[in-house]
């Protein structure tokens, strides 16, 4: 056993502390919303499979959905296709959908489950088509390519948990043309962790969680119920793209899910620190 | 009901035609390496995915294995990413094979999972690093990222079939440290033949079977067995690309494969003739 | 592979016509009740077991009932045990019980059990009796041993189907005390068909369908509801023997069967036409 | 409860006798070949049938193999068909053929079955075509449709004991052709208990056993080993019609069965006496 | 075959007289209380196990909940520690307690466990807190360690049972932080037997029954309903500590299980005269 | 969520430092015995239950096989049954028998499943006779009931792992005939640790490990393979008590199990330092 602990002595109290974690979330499902800074770093990527390799191994189901907008706009670039914009949203022509689908599940799942077996964890890429998984249609006609989430078709997923697969959905609806849709992540993570039973769903996101002002500063606000949420849409205090954010954890813990959190990708270990400790860092929402 | 029928009378004896050809792959594993034009040309690619759905809902269990080359040559293209090639082989650094696995599995075999979603057929993408399927290692250094299969692991494609789904196999590699191989689709499919225990091995090709002159013309050779093959290569009537596809036959076959059929992809329906009458088009290999 | 394939090139596309009828009865119960002259006709016989054969390969789920009135009364001519008959109902007697039970399950059903194992189809043939399957009770003292369904536990028939065989059923019931009843075999076909959730239940007679004038001529009435099939019975076009069979057809549609065919077992692969074309030529009776 | 004990106390100890031999047999195959006066008498015949249900709520699992000579015989009679003998042996011609399994498969079986059944007993008449029980040729030319067992295929009863079936299997076998052959039960018997792996065979016939002179008088061998039998047969002792019953029960213990019983089906409960009883009455065979 | 059947000839009719019991109880659960003289006289504990055996040979399955007065009580003496009661009442100090479950399940269920095993059943020792088995609370704190059942969590007993084993349970519950308690056994097997929906409950006993006076004698009631047993309550016929045997028994009925005897412990073999015959010998108890 | 987390702010590295021995270990039987202070102390009793909670939790296997001389000394000591010694080796007569099972699975097998359970861990106490676990003989006469290990039925064993308990097994044997034996603890786990198939097995002993002289020093060997020990053994370094533990280390080693760990019960958590750490602390034996 030669395996390298880096840095001091091994603590057994320490190690101990996570128990009452662990038995909390013993075969529950984790529905992480993988995305942002978190997924370009090279070191915070790291991280975050680690994070999810530990989850998985002390007995918990955790079940990844990712997005992979800088990806796909680099790869746009790279092959001169020009983005346009229609109120901030995106325009997704017949050619930008083909490059998202390839990008992310292509590329980017496919990056993560090399990953995750390099701790020897059984992983598989899929998107809302295989297996029928997501069923989309059509947002507004013109932004073209972008959908929304019809209804979520769960089973293929139960059958790689019940095979002790970690999951990897990229975040791409179908409809019953075969036509693919680009579904934005943190609506099918929450729509996703709803059908799936998760009891808990992180959002790793580019900010610290939802914040508010406290005098001159912005400080995250820990917790948060729907009640509150209303209230600080309704003051101001939440605002942009932080309202959809928070509007899907609202849906996700009113249709079952224990907890949603929105928590700073950017941080080190955050996923560790919700899960494996009081001291969470981020924004908890739960009813 | 109301699908329509096109074309002529429904006739049950031409439908019973099909019985004995039925019984005979009953729950077998058909390989279908499948590449070439039949992957490119719309209305070829429509009716490969016919056959096999076809199959599948006749009570075979269809594999598919596919490469893509060209459709990783316009990707290059468009990328404005130079081929260089060393006796003809494609080296593969680092960026192609970053873009080979994005177009193979983000790009080709989720097309081919949508079309057979059409069909009612559950079907999933996987390349070899998913459950760690391909075991690959370096070819030369030279070469860069092309790999040689050094072991099949088919648990997650017993799984799958199990669990009723087609597989779609994109032909890449993965080594212990994660890293990932291109895989030339005619090996790699012979491989999985053999680990899978399949039944039959088809390689759609671009040419119609193997051919030799018989006087002024160059006609399919129909049937082949190992001992032929072998007096063919030595007479130089086998040669150039056949030979690695013809021997990959040979060892699936001498590895309880009962038959290896190198067809012609360009024909309508060629896998049906293969599979569902004695008038095979193209050559075929046994023992 | 020199299975000889009678008639003409092999057309792909005529086998393909048959895709979407095989994918609508996948995994589906299809109950046959089969009788009359197609199970004398050598011929027919033949063509009749061939189709069903075709079915099950395919995917289908085929469960047989049959009845055998001409063998029974072929067998009792031969013993010189005459038949009495009350209002055109034939009085059962005990040896008649005897003989019927002995023709039906030793003769008829073994005859098609026999059959369908040359396609190498696992079958079985069973009675009401076996595992308590059908439950009858005594239909008219003065009649004898004529039953009537009390109920159907299908568990027996569901074992079989688990275990990939066809059920070959006698239409025999039986009662608490063990007595058997001849149960008529359209009767037991659509009880059965409702216990099994059949997607749909054919009935083979000896002639074309529900017939009616038009003109001077005698045509089948290609579909049916039941508020017509009333209209029909109180207006006299729909009479005598056809009236049960009719109603039998009404009940089982009321109760989950898809769609009632009353179809020409006079006619070559009158079943195929059924169930992989959109040419029914008998009547189809659906809600 | 109002079961009425015929005759005496309840005596628990005589009960507690049983239970050396219940353990012994538990969850074993008891193979019982049923024939002679103990299948036409009608008070022995509900004894078998008793003493079988028994066996089978106490946790072992009997499978009847059965014959019918004398039905079949007087079936015969009253359809007027003659049966011509050669050397003694009936010449099967094909109505005979068609009337014996009509016979065996469609009353014996029958009648078992549904006598069985009274005892709250699932159980199931099958014949050697059924699921390709029994493989058969013909024995010779000159005497018909007679066969000798060419393989046993046993994978139908254990699906049958599995689901807690009592098999009631007609001897009857059945060729590749599908033609049907009459096999001589006592033959039938044997092999299908080496093919089950029964611990017991038991041979219901109507002599006391394997008989020898003591003085004057005829008494039962009650224990012979095979080469006994070898030396018995070669004295004289062992003639005629027990010859191939002996033999038969010889190559049942060479192939696995522990003990092979020639037991006399006219005595009340005979089977009884071999299983729970050290006081058996008829000849116990053994290696 | 040399088991030795003390006492004379085997009567085959007398071994089929326990068919119509063996039957009615096939696969059904029999909870039996275990207790008084029949675990402490070695010849009757060595007959009520055999009777154990010889039911779960039969395809019964017996559950054991067991108490153990008098041992423990004897291990307080050897330890010179001091009974105290209240109101006759034994207050379980932790001494006791501790005592009291060494001795119940260290000694009385290993010592059935071993006793059974030499019939080669399976069974296993369990108690309350096993697998959750029975939650508790205390009864009074001035009885110490004396609980009443608050909950049965029948899991681990089906595990059991499914796997084949004859459960061996002391009645001790276990509250949330782990506490254990003394529970009264007839308690503990009357909501046992609700909770595994046992057919019939059996409390061995020190009496012959419940008892009445008839004239100058003292005699067995044969049979109570509920509303008898109110009756005789409130006139004083049934006292003491029966009453609370009969009421829990009252309990057992009016939640499905079928019938609850009181019967006699010292006399042999009461539990076959219960289960095997209809000359019981105690009280049964039924709605 | 208000756990508690005692002492500091939570360190996700620390945490994932011990994440390649929960891979090592993954799904692996940890055969952990214990005895010896670490079962008296009741602060070290509250450790190692909760490292092997935590164990369990994080996806091992442990199976614990515990001694309990101290108890049992007790015990005799209350009841005053004096203890006999021949060469050191305690003489166990009938009764001492007796009170070493009543207090082995009765006090300290059950103290542990109710610790267990307070973790939400479903534990059973089993031991040598449930399921016929442990086969043994008699020693010595002269030794009374002390037993040696025959042969491990670990059927029970499985079962229970299967269906997620914790088995706490006391070291009891039992002969054909019923009879009980003390076993030595160390013999008993190193036997059950090659009968599992075990990954490692834990000795918890009263010292550091095995000592050796260093200067005027004794130190811990940390690493020894067998070669070493009979050298050790030869030169009278490893010597007395500690001889049987190594040869039953080495006796596990080479049988099957990877390393066996003699560790120091009396320190805090030594079970994890074994499991989770390279600071191992105690002496590890491999091949």
């Amino acid at each position: 056993m030669s395996q390298s602990t880096n840095g001091g002595e091994f603590n057994p109290e320490l190690l101990l502390q996570s128990l009452p974690y662990i038995q909390q979330y013993h075969q529950k499902i984790i529905l992480i919303k993988y995305g942002g800074n978190a997924m370009v770093n090279e070191e915070l990527k790291g991280q975050v499979i680690k994070d999810i390799a530990f989850m998985k191994y002390v007995g918990m189901k955790p079940v990844i959905m990712h997005g992979g907008g800088p990806e796909i706009t680099g790869m746009m670039e790279k092959l001169g296709h020009e983005t346009k914009f229609i109120n901030g949203l995106r325009v997704t022509d017949e050619l930008t959908m083909e490059i998202t689908e390839m990008v992310l599940t292509g590329k980017v799942a496919k990056d993560l489950v090399g990953r995750l077996s390099r701790y020897g964890i059984k992983s598989i890429g899929i998107s809302g088509q295989d297996g029928g998984l997501i069923k989309a249609r059509q947002k507004k006609p013109e932004l073209g390519f972008v959908g929304d989430v019809v209804e979520i078709n769960p089973e293929l997923v139960f059958d790689l948990l019940e095979k002790n697969y970690v999951p990897v959905i990229s975040s791409i609806g179908c409809d019953e043309k075969g036509k693919r849709y680009n579904i934005n992540a943190d609506e099918a993570a929450g729509k996703m962790a709803v059908a799936l039973g998760a009891a808990v769903q992180l959002l790793l996101t580019d900010v610290q969680g939802v914040m508010k002002e406290e005098g001159t500063q912005k400080v995250v606000i820990p917790e948060l119920c729907p009640k509150e949420i209303k209230h600080y849409i309704e003051k101001g205090v939440i605002t942009g793209g932080m309202i959809p954010k928070v509007n899907c954890c609202v849906e996700s813990v009113a249709n079952g899910v224990r907890r949603a959190h929105i928590i700073d990708g950017r941080e080190s270990h955050s996923l560790l620190f919700e899960i494996f400790s009081d001291s969470s860092k981020g924004t908890t929402i739960s009813e």
